[in-house]
């Protein structure tokens, strides 16, 4: 795949609908990095970028959109229907919470709040798949939606990024994958993990995907069990680093302190990296920081 | 006073000491607008742009500066004395609360809780002065103040501003000063006041400074019981408009909604005019509007 190619595409197909989001220096480690604030992308994570790259490049069926989920991929999913105009329906378990639940009301979405756990929501939402031929948009391993994320770093390259390095945080790894595929190697990628929740890092480890467990405080939004084969097909070689929950909170209180950021702990994770030291630039390597993802729970001003 | 090179040479006197704070379009009203995201600023507020240009401007004596405050302006005098190698007495009124007393404890500045209210704290900040000798910071009526602030719009303006008219918060009228001292009539100035804490808009009501209660939701930031006589020398004619506290609070919600901007009242204020419908642009005038402080109580990570 030509993966440039596909990002440019993606890049021309979706502005207008998703936020330009800023740049701005810090000093947060101690010496100047870069930070591209993309937790202030619409729903509050990078993901609407895969999501309208999606629905604008692949033929949405008359029942829309359909997705199972109380997180990030599933409030993206919802906004990017609604704004295009397709119908979603979006099946939360109730554990996610009255935080995220209220998230994704917020996109306008048809919403069912299923009791239990993810289990129960995903039956229901194959379920309705099944029966209208809605279709479901992959939170990760999809080309389209790696492209879509891809054009986050297109952006950042646009708005005049000087790094040598660019640090961001894996999940399932559809964003580091569309940073890998836009910058192809001229620039170093490091893959930033919470301990407990390493599904990237263990692939690597072990020569193919391979299945993890996951906890900790970043693990709702970046607790893939697997990585995806797209990423992982693109990661050979790269470096990666994994930090603490105590790590992440701590990178998380510093972007509040510093620059009045609020983010999620899955949003602080790639800076953890650099804070705790866990990654050492070189002398002269100058290091940027993709903070990916805005929301907090409780909701800040909920009530 | 030849305001716009007095701000030029403010503006290259703090380079380096303050943030560069980044632009984004939104579409909140309905209609797109640029907003300028100056609650980054250190200590979350504009307020360490008049801080630092007061500091790098006159001569501080070897006592350093002292300040009586719990709000914004007392954390941007101690972050800047701090930063520049002075001594920094601060009082802050137990009554400030918790997060405030924290927020200015971050500077590192030598600080003392004064039982009580603001008085209190005024009493021993100016018992310091006299025995010290130490310098004040005027929160907003002081020549250095209002070009540093100033500088926020000189900023705006290189970093590509459209906009036919900018709407700006108003307290004791320091940052508005410098929007009108800036732009100088290049582009129209909105001022923005709660309906309970309008000292500029009941002064060019009455021809003259006058003395007002304060009270509601952003008191705490904009509560300036007499509008600074240089605001009020600069804003005669201007446009000023007033809003309830409802609109401040949902101009709030709005802003972490789409942006996942975290303000505090004050810092949704100037938006609140547009999103409540109280200032309404003609039809192809280009509007912006400054978001102007971060803190809001309580610190959503504190604990």
């Amino acid at each position: 795949m030509n993966w440039k190619s596909e990002i440019s595409a993606a890049r021309d197909r979706i502005a207008g609908h998703t936020q330009v989001t800023p740049v701005i220096e810090s000093r947060i480690p101690g010496h100047p990095i870069e930070l591209k604030l993309e937790h202030m992308q619409h729903t509050g994570s990078f993901k609407a970028r895969g999501a309208f790259n999606t629905l604008l490049s692949l033929d949405v069926p008359d029942a829309g959109v359909v997705a199972a989920s109380g997180g990030n991929h599933g409030a993206a999913a919802a906004f990017a229907a609604q704004a295009l105009g397709y119908p979603a329906k979006i099946f939360v378990p109730e554990l996610a919470g009255p935080s995220k639940i209220a998230l994704i009301r917020q996109t306008g979405a048809d919403l069912s709040v299923v009791p239990g756990e993810y289990a129960n929501a995903l039956t229901q939402a194959q379920a309705h798949e099944a029966e209208t031929g809605a279709m479901q948009i992959h939170a990760y391993d999809a080309p389209a939606t790696v492209a879509g994320q891809g054009t986050c770093f297109a952006e950042w390259d646009a708005q005049g990024l000087q790094a040598d390095t660019v640090l961001v945080a894996v999940g399932g790894g559809g964003l580091i994958a569309g940073a890998l595929a836009w910058f192809d190697g001229a620039r170093k990628v490091v893959a930033v993990e919470p301990q407990t929740s390493c599904a990237l890092n263990a692939a690597l480890q072990a020569g193919e995907p391979v299945d993890v467990s996951v906890s900790g405080i970043a693990a709702n939004a970046l607790g893939a069990r697997r990585i995806g084969q797209i990423c992982f097909d693109l990661a050979q070689g790269m470096t990666s680093v994994l930090v603490s929950d105590d790590a992440i909170a701590a990178a998380q209180k510093a972007l509040w302190q510093a620059h009045r950021i609020l983010v999620e702990p899955a949003g602080a994770t790639a800076l953890a990296a650099l804070t705790s030291g866990v990654y050492r630039p070189e002398p002269g390597e100058r290091v940027a920081v993709l903070v990916c993802g805005a929301n907090v729970a409780p909701d800040p001003l909920a009530g």
